[in-house]
């Protein structure tokens, strides 16, 4: 009973540079993370655009999932290129450049299949983009999107006008503050579903994740998993991102329950995410590893009152 | 069965601004923090310093409650006064300035009658003043102690002796990373193990706690409660030790379990005192409320696996 998700956003090369170790010209990207991530749950169409760089070798990232690749173009040009070097606690990050190349002109064309999707992430692109998603697929069932401080400063009305669409915002929480105008998260989160999303999903990197209930009854938060080694937070955001839409996906449902359980699967997949380079360690991760580490949780979080 | 607990550390006034107000020559300091919110609990024996300036009114503070001051000393000269102004989110602090006074020649006496206490709490202290408080002790059964990155970098090798004799560590994260010299937490909380205490709980703020249990078998994770009005952060460290050491010395064991529901009870505590300046809050708090309280981090925080 898992529905298809229809994803949109980046594919790319990243370069990395962590106090661990280098990693030149990886595969990255939004729309990577979280179709790999997704893929574990239900099935993901993948619209994108790549560039003739991005050959058969770099398309087996997708190979031997539940992934639809018929909205992936190939253009001429160069494949989107980032380069990143991240500080002492991975904390912090400087972005050394963005080669937007091919990605410069993405339009993104949902084909007709994938019109009725029932369920739809929106990358982090710029909103106008997300807007012509929305307008050419058909009533799906849940919409969920994912943006910038970029965005936030450069593009705020078309941004607003996409989120009156989105159920499920996932975001920073120095985007949810610059989104919202306020320190006091409790207070942005409120603001934000104003706007439009009725569930808004606030990632905080190695401190987890804080979520509104659906039924408006308060929040859920959960923790990151304490790890040793985390080598590379490139693309957590979008990994936990695949995880929580994919998982909700799989259960078809929307409930509170749901929904907090579907933020432990993003959490994680993303746990699992930052233990590599690139999408390393995604690639080797099986199901009963995830069902373990969901456990792992569980007891990383329960007490009991007496 | 309630265990009674020394505290030794600062008593203080505050002058504090916030991006929400201001307010000026405050009661504070550790032990006040601390043995309020363990008052909740567990009889409290303080040891601390005040000047002429800290009178009747002052001591209002501590008065209703399970807190025995006959080590409260009052000598001539003005109480330890700071001043500090936080920013925007409240995650960032500036010290305007420390006046340490009385403090400055403070020597920790143990009344006689406080030397057989079974929990023993060591503020930040300077580290040779704990050690001297340890020696004039008798076998406790419990001994907690707090530090600072100051103390870490000044005073290393007088700390190490008193970490050798500390059961629980309550630090920042920042302090963790500094005292273990290493960026991951997860390695940072082994190092230190290895330094004496077997539990070490690290506080993040506004992103909650994480615990090693006692067991050694991993972390117990807690989240901040989100909270609509933050108004004063001041003090909620110690708050939460107050609390967590409260209910510790109230269930008398110290199981994984009993850990976790301390962190939980510390959490509680802490987020009530961040609602007011100084410790408005915790002066007119009850033992419901903080029930109530507790059953609401359960929902924060657990989830059903299916």
């Amino acid at each position: 009973m898992s529905l298809p998700i229809l994803a949109v956003g980046s594919v790319a090369f990243d370069s990395i540079k962590t106090p661990f170790g280098e990693a030149s010209q990886v595969i990255g990207g939004a729309a990577t993370y979280f179709s790999v991530a997704a893929s574990f749950f239900s099935t993901v169409r993948v619209v994108a655009v790549v560039g003739e760089d991005f050959g058969e070798e770099q398309m087996r990232v997708f190979g031997g999932r539940p992934i639809d690749l018929a909205g992936l173009e190939r253009v001429p040009g160069s494949t989107f290129r980032w380069k990143g070097e991240y500080g002492f606690d991975l904390n912090s990050r400087e972005t050394i450049y963005t080669h937007l190349n091919v990605f410069d002109r993405f339009e993104p064309k949902i084909p007709e299949e994938y019109r009725t999707s029932p369920f739809v992430f929106l990358g982090n692109i710029q909103p106008g983009l997300q807007r012509d998603v929305l307008d050419q697929v058909k009533t799906p069932r849940l919409v969920a999107a994912d943006t910038m401080n970029f965005w936030i400063e450069r593009a705020l009305d078309d941004l607003k006008q996409v989120l009156r669409r989105v159920d499920i915002l996932i975001i920073n929480d120095s985007e949810a503050r610059e989104l919202a105008d306020h320190p006091n998260l409790v207070k942005a989160a409120q603001r934000i579903r104003a706007m439009g999303p009725r569930i808004l999903v606030i990632k905080r990197g190695e401190h987890g994740v804080l979520m509104t209930r659906p039924s408006g009854d308060g929040f859920f938060a959960a923790p990151a998993m304490p790890l040793e080694t985390v080598f590379d937070p490139t693309g957590a955001g979008d990994t936990f991102a695949g995880g929580f839409i994919g998982y909700l996906a799989s259960c078809g449902e929307l409930t509170d329950a749901a929904l907090c359980r579907a933020t432990i699967y993003g959490s994680t997949l993303a746990s699992f995410s930052v233990e590599d380079f690139s999408l390393g360690r995604l690639l080797t991760l099986t199901r009963p590893e995830i069902d373990r580490r969901v456990e792992e949780f569980k007891k990383l979080t329960h007490f009991d009152v007496v």
